[in-house]
């Protein structure tokens, strides 16, 4: 049972160093002997988790998915809150930033795949439980909402890397939430979302969401 | 003067080959040689106009951000208009594909630069002169509409590549589109926008726009 406990923390620490390592080289530059640096493991422990630098990144891509927030009365609020807290987990976890630089990549994503269809999948399912509860316009098409949420987020977050290195990542997502919203949310709900800059932080360290990486 | 127009076309071709590998490769694997064979020019009168691939992705940025579009009654719409033309021209011409491919590349774009802030510079004087003619909402600040647009546009694009290799990117820039002008636009000029998805292809052959690359 330790032993297992044991491998299951070496693989989080393999897959932590190896996000560490894609989300500041990219994949095509960084090299498992980085992420062994990195991590503090032996070669073997590495090999006997993930055979391949692609098994690697497709392991951070399954870790970061994680789209978990609290309930909230209105569901709509739940699509702004995971848009938040991911722009908030952006700045301060690797295993956010590995998964939007691995994903972006066009000649890695041919090896491990995309983040962005995981992520398509969590707010489709969100979006579609709003619009039976009536929140949203009626003309709205919940996977459609959610590939333009998630691919214009994503634009967004490449934009704030390039500008300001992320450091108004979470206002320049709340303004592009503030402005697709209008066009998702029924005015009654619209006027009650919280779109606020720091909403994902909040959320982070009120209702205690642990990052993914912890 | 012959040999001057020789040089310019000569100077084009350059251009339009290196637009073609770094749209295909990106910038790390593009090589010079592949460059001098796609354009069929001697490496002389390849380096009498660029002395390394750096100048070359220069140059590409520089022609691609060409955001000439036929004057409208309504001023934003040429904003639509600049954001469909971009879309269309996408699809047909490497040298728009190269522009954006480079300007998401992490590692190149510390040496070349980016095209997104001459976009952000052509959407923004023309948002500025929709709002001076208060077409748009009170709240609208030209530049922070322009950025939210090009990152925007840039996250939907990114996406159609890798969902449909940009087969359906008119369509979703459409939907972008439709998301985000109703809070940009007053409620009279939204009405008589055109948004339609097959706008950049009426411009282009319309109006006889013609292609940066032609």
């Amino acid at each position: 049972m330790a032993q297992q406990e044991r491998a299951v923390r070496t693989r989080r620490a393999v897959l932590e160093a190896a996000a560490t390592v894609f989300a500041e080289h990219g994949y095509t530059a960084a090299t498992i002997a980085d992420i062994l640096k990195t991590a503090g493991v032996t070669k073997g422990a590495l090999y006997f988790h993930f055979d391949s630098k692609e098994a690697l990144a497709r392991g951070v891509l399954e870790i970061q998915a994680d789209g978990r927030v609290p309930e909230q009365e209105i569901k709509l609020q739940e699509v702004v809150d995971v848009t938040m807290t991911v722009a908030h987990r952006l700045v301060h976890d690797p295993v956010l930033r590995a998964g939007a630089r691995l994903s972006a990549d066009p000649i890695g994503r041919g090896h491990y795949g995309s983040a962005w269809p995981l992520w398509v999948d969590v707010l489709t399912e969100i979006v579609a439980e709003s619009h039976r509860r009536g929140e949203t316009l009626s003309h709205v098409v919940p996977r459609e909402v959610a590939e333009l949420v998630v691919s214009a987020f994503n634009g967004v977050q490449l934009y704030a890397q390039l500008e300001t290195n992320l450091a108004d990542v979470e206002h320049r997502v709340s303004v592009l939430m503030q402005h697709l919203l209008p066009s998702i949310a029924s005015p009654a709900v619209l006027m009650r979302l919280d779109v606020a800059e720091d909403r994902g932080a909040r959320l982070v360290r009120e209702a205690g969401l642990v990052p993914a990486s912890a």
